[in-house]
């Protein structure tokens, strides 16, 4: 994985390849094609190992502490190399192979379900509505970050994450979240 | 800026000369030079062309309405062939050139404070807080639909338009925006 990783930051897509890979890693190639069928897999592997291990999942025992040190984690990860490269890879022409847009979709799910806990404490604690939808604040905090780097080019720093909550909150007070 | 377009749709932004736009326009390529300095800019101005064109801004008599009305078009565009050719090159190898990524921020950045008029108008007939952020509000509106297109692969229908509302809006009369 880390060698698939420091492949894809050196290389774009297209020129990496199965061999570059294993050289690296110092083994044979069929030692990678014995577990993963081509490049496409190993870069989806790769690519979730980042996701779901770089930006960790808190339990302060608020949801205002929760989602805030999430989307603080989120943005972070944004701004910096692995976010930047992984957003690269996911929208670039890797998007256009077999396998890839739709790892994406299931990349970004899992970690949107993992995140789903700090909701379901917070209704438990009648910090927000029962019947509330657990994934619909998550990704109402994610979205906006998502857009600044994607779309306007704003900053994503702790104060677009703060706002990005206090927006999420608002909303999932009022009965705008399902 | 027809041509251009057509010429993207066929090619992809690598491959797109201005010969072949100026060719494809039925007039010499000096016509065009005289306009424009290079093909990012032909690029850039087709694309804001197409973004300004195609999604009306709409003004119904209340908040609701209006906020709908522009989410359902954003909707329809991001699923349609221009919203999908427009980010497909805006967020591939083309962001990489220079003056892409600075004019996509810049065309965004149009659309969105065209869109405001429909937040100050709600201000104005007591529908929405005053002191509230008009830039904010359509952000939020769009946020979730960009979101569901680049990051989950969700649909984005008329429901998704609805419930992007229907959050903002509850985020907005709870001083969640701004």
């Amino acid at each position: 994985m880390a060698a698939t990783l420091a492949e894809l930051a050196e290389m774009r897509y297209a020129a990496l390849t199965v061999d570059a890979v294993a050289r690296r890693a110092g083994v044979h190639k069929t030692t990678v094609y014995r577990r993963w069928k081509d490049k496409d897999g190993l870069i989806v592997d790769a690519l979730a190992g980042q996701i779901a291990t770089e930006i960790p999942i808190p339990d302060t025992g608020t949801v205002d502490g929760d989602l805030r040190l999430l989307a603080r984690g989120l943005a972070a990860w944004l701004r910096g190399p692995s976010g930047a490269a992984v957003l690269a890879v996911m929208l670039s022409e890797a998007a256009l192979a077999p396998g890839i847009a739709e790892a994406r979709a299931r990349i970004f799910h899992d970690r949107l379900r993992r995140a789903e806990p700090i909701v379901t404490r917070a209704v438990g604690r009648g910090e927000l509505p029962a019947g509330i939808d657990p994934a619909a604040v998550v990704k109402a905090v994610a979205a906006p970050l998502y857009f600044r780097v994607l779309i306007t080019a704003e900053p994503v720093d702790d104060e677009a994450a703060d706002r990005s909550v206090a927006a999420a909150l608002a909303a999932a007070r009022n009965g705008g979240l399902g």
